[in-house]
């Protein structure tokens, strides 16, 4: 039997609406590339995306078509999320960090319409725009005063002069909420780029989940400054938690280093951030050195890999910032866990309550999990159990744009690729990546665990564990480690360094030292790089 | 273009197993009948309902048949919330504040297959077995020990030998999650009863908005004690919300007095409570009688009625427990607006704070709010324009059970009956409802507003004010007063009351003393019964 209840679909455009209405004076403050601050409020957010909404219609975009950007988080951006995705045409946020070649095969493969950049990637664009095969026109995100003269670019459009040419007059479209919002690319470490098409309907469903207590927790009263990038996975989906909730949010652009965060932090009152391990680190060497103290932040929200642990007592210990570990997927929305803790927990000693946060954490209400064995069973949820990750729910892909990769899914669960193990309070602790995990005689070795405990020490900058062929094991553990500036240790003494803190045969057969660990365009580490060059490496234990 | 996100319908029973996996060992506590209190886990109430599903299906019970219940808040009530919406059944709360023929119109109307109540309302069922024409079985909720024994009901089922005699194993259908889940009259004071058909869906997503920060801000380290009955409205939706972040729920039954509660409290640990004034009052005389504090309480939600000023200084000055208004209808699952601070309210003095408090609250996002005048037009969000409230969104109805009255949508809209301004930070405020609103020479007084100052009398325990027929000014208010035992005030004491606290023509021209205002079954004042008995009232104005 069906309800009577009304049938309004859930839409992007209605988070903004929401947001004008009920927060129309809250603040959006923004550091832009051209160096200033700039502030504008929610009323004029909306006002200025209806411009725009009526700009790209003018262009000729349609329902459906793909727009791109390039571009760091500040209030032009946050402008075409609404605009693009409100007018029912599809969002497309290209890494900038990836090579040229790589974006001009995404875009081709989105089939990009228009191109809508900060004037930090100008030089990208120049290398590009003769490449993409179906972007018309090239948008700067700046006014009349900065834009670029570019021989290589006489067409380059003016983004303010499309803002100023249209009217605010604009009346939101109604369509199926399960309608394209926008597109994000994962860059994988084999194969072809591959795309989540989200819906107007997962990011809605996503913006409820994220925003709850036990999620990020955000309320009207929270400033919040995503460190994340907006062209990574919607930056969490803040830029829409913000609207729903009506926070105050604030948009670092370029300006990722510790000092300028720590002063955007202190002079706008931020309460939340999020972000990925590597910017905490520059966050953290900075207020170490300055002696400097957060007066607003009260948490932060860790994701994109695990947090150190060293990392997590800074921050709680030293500074009174929570720290939340997260842990989701581009193909997740991205949000699948937050190690959000129960009451028995509260009671806990450091020790023990440390052990708990450095777990994953439990899923949000949407999520399901299981982790299932090499033959596809289902393993028990004991802490203890480690197999691969199987997820499920609204804000999970079913496929990746035009089937690339085939179907991903497995008896309607999608595989993460994570190793992990599930407790029985649900909380959920990632191993390895499957493709990373260490397989010695059998049995499963967690590379993150010997990774963990090698950046406790207090000579390793960074440190990397991958599986170098053994005969007799089949593969052994070698950590390759980059010590820190005019610091020294030696490969007798990092290995001792284990003794104690996990079972003897996880230490690893040897050390090796190199100047940096690679890291890929979204701040992990290339274990796929170091297995390439270490692939030959003479364990001594041969 | 179609996303490309998985398809998970919305469903009830998601909640349970979430809460099952990641929750299992929370409590759910329960005051019985009975008169113990008895406790179990969340991983108890899945596998309880899960037996009940199949006792339900062992009785005949088919998708979209409807299941009626007349129990208080307890677990027994919850497993049937789960085991019949999980089933693909309508779980119908009956009102046992209902007169009888009511009861048996309503259970007639919605056409139940069967019933389970609890203890208490044995008398009322045995009014209503013989004559309601649909009903196939009686289950009285309780075990076989205090099963009682009915002369006129031999055949009743015993809700614990349903659970003992059937497994556990139950898997949870999957279906359309526009498929009704709940059904809940509303009593209307004119015509006949009308039910509101609430989704699957329309559920879930009103879970989400009711726990987020600032609507109940319900996580994994709360303790909610619904005083808001179950069978109304869902319990403002908090037995979903429990699930959802595994809160601990604890459940009064029907010992709603103020010890009882408060023992209650203070046993279990609550944090959060929601409930109608009324009962509220009980529980603050209580607690003012014998000088106790609320050791654990951090806040309140109050709805149903407008809280009276002298209610929320009392809890918030006194008690240091944070009041919440919330706002909602039967048709609205129920909630629309909860009055939760913005940032700038934080600094504002106690009686500016207060008169933002005071406010019914800003929309929760999912909820779409809009005034019109007279002539259906809308009217500004100035806070000092008043017209009809008209709501819409996902989880309001779009017309009630078979159709009953009619449809009540206007452009879409749902009009709510209640009068009131919105302000420009979106904060509504009920100033009347449209049927209790003072038409005096073309402008409207708002009822409630009289009412708050005379409550705040010291000798006055409840007051309502109408509308008295008047030959010059079409309408005038008349203030009908219940005084406090042993308190006196006259007449003319009462009137000069309201010097300088109102606009003079605001002002009562009369008051009348009765010995108490009549109450509906939702513990709302009945004004028509009052406008009946006082429609020949002479003014002495005349």
């Amino acid at each position: 039997m069906n309800a009577l209840m009304m049938r309004q679909p859930l839409l992007i455009s209605t988070l903004l609406t929401h947001a004008e209405r009920h927060h129309g004076e809250q603040e959006i403050v923004s550091r832009r590339v051209e160096g200033d601050l700039h502030r504008q409020t929610y009323r004029q957010l909306g006002q200025r995306a209806r411009r725009m909404a009526n700009a790209l219609a003018a262009r000729g975009m349609k329902f459906g078509d793909r727009v791109a950007t390039l571009a760091w988080n500040g209030y032009r951006h946050m402008e075409l999320y609404y605009a693009v995705s409100g007018s029912g045409a599809v969002l497309h946020t290209l890494n900038p960090r990836l090579h040229p070649d790589q974006v001009v095969w995404i875009a081709d493969h989105a089939e990009d319409q228009i191109l809508f950049f900060d004037l930090s990637f100008l030089p990208l664009i120049e290398a590009i725009a003769s490449r993409v095969k179906t972007v018309k026109a090239f948008v700067a995100m700046t006014d009349r005063a900065h834009m670029p003269v570019s021989a290589a670019l006489p067409d380059l459009l003016c983004y303010e002069d499309l803002i100023e040419a249209h009217s605010d007059e604009f009346e939101w479209p109604s369509f199926d909420e399960n309608t394209a919002s926008s597109l994000c690319y994962t860059s994988g470490t084999t194969g072809n780029p591959k795309g989540a098409l989200y819906s107007h309907r997962s990011t809605v469903l996503h913006t409820y989940a994220a925003a709850l207590p036990d999620t990020f927790n955000c309320s009207a009263r929270d400033t919040i400054l995503p460190v994340v990038p907006m062209f990574h996975v919607n930056a969490w989906g803040l830029p829409y938690v913000a609207c729903m909730v009506g926070a105050k949010l604030v948009f670092p652009g370029p300006w990722l280093d510790g000092k300028s965060l720590y002063d955007l932090f202190e002079g706008e009152g931020v309460t939340l951030s999020a972000g990925v391990p590597t910017v905490w680190q520059g966050l953290l060497t900075h207020v170490e050195t300055t002696g400097q103290r957060f007066s607003t932040m009260r948490r932060t929200i860790i994701g994109g890999s695990a947090c150190p642990p060293a990392m997590m007592s800074a921050f709680q210990d030293h500074h009174g910032v929570h720290v939340m570990h997260a842990w989701g997927m581009t193909e997740m929305s991205p949000l699948g866990t937050v190690c959000a803790l129960k009451p028995k927990h509260l009671s806990l000693d450091a020790t023990a309550r440390a052990a708990v946060q450095a777990k994953q954490g439990r899923a949000i209400y949407g999520v399901e999990m299981k982790i299932v064995g090499d033959d596809g069973q289902e393993l028990p949820h004991d802490g203890r159990s480690a197999g691969e990750l199987m997820v499920r729910g609204p804000w999970i892909i079913s496929s990746y744009y035009k089937s690339e990769g085939g179907d991903p899914l497995v008896d309607g669960w999608f595989p993460t690729g994570d190793v992990s193990t599930i407790d029985t309070d649900g909380f959920m602790q990632i191993t390895d990546r499957s493709k990373d995990v260490v397989k010695s005689g059998g049995e499963w070795i967690g590379s993150i665990d010997l990774e963990n405990i090698a950046m406790a020490h207090p000579a390793v900058a960074m440190a990397a564990c991958i599986g170098v062929r053994h005969p007799k094991w089949d593969e052994r553990p070698l950590l390759v480690v980059a010590k820190k500036p005019n610091a020294e240790v030696s490969r007798e003494e990092l290995i001792r360094f284990y003794d104690g803190k996990i079972a003897k045969w996880w230490t690893p057969d040897d050390v090796v030292f190199v100047d940096s660990i690679p890291l890929g365009a979204t701040g992990k580490m290339q274990k796929n790089k170091l297995r390439e060059q270490f692939q030959n490496h003479q364990l001594p234990t041969l």
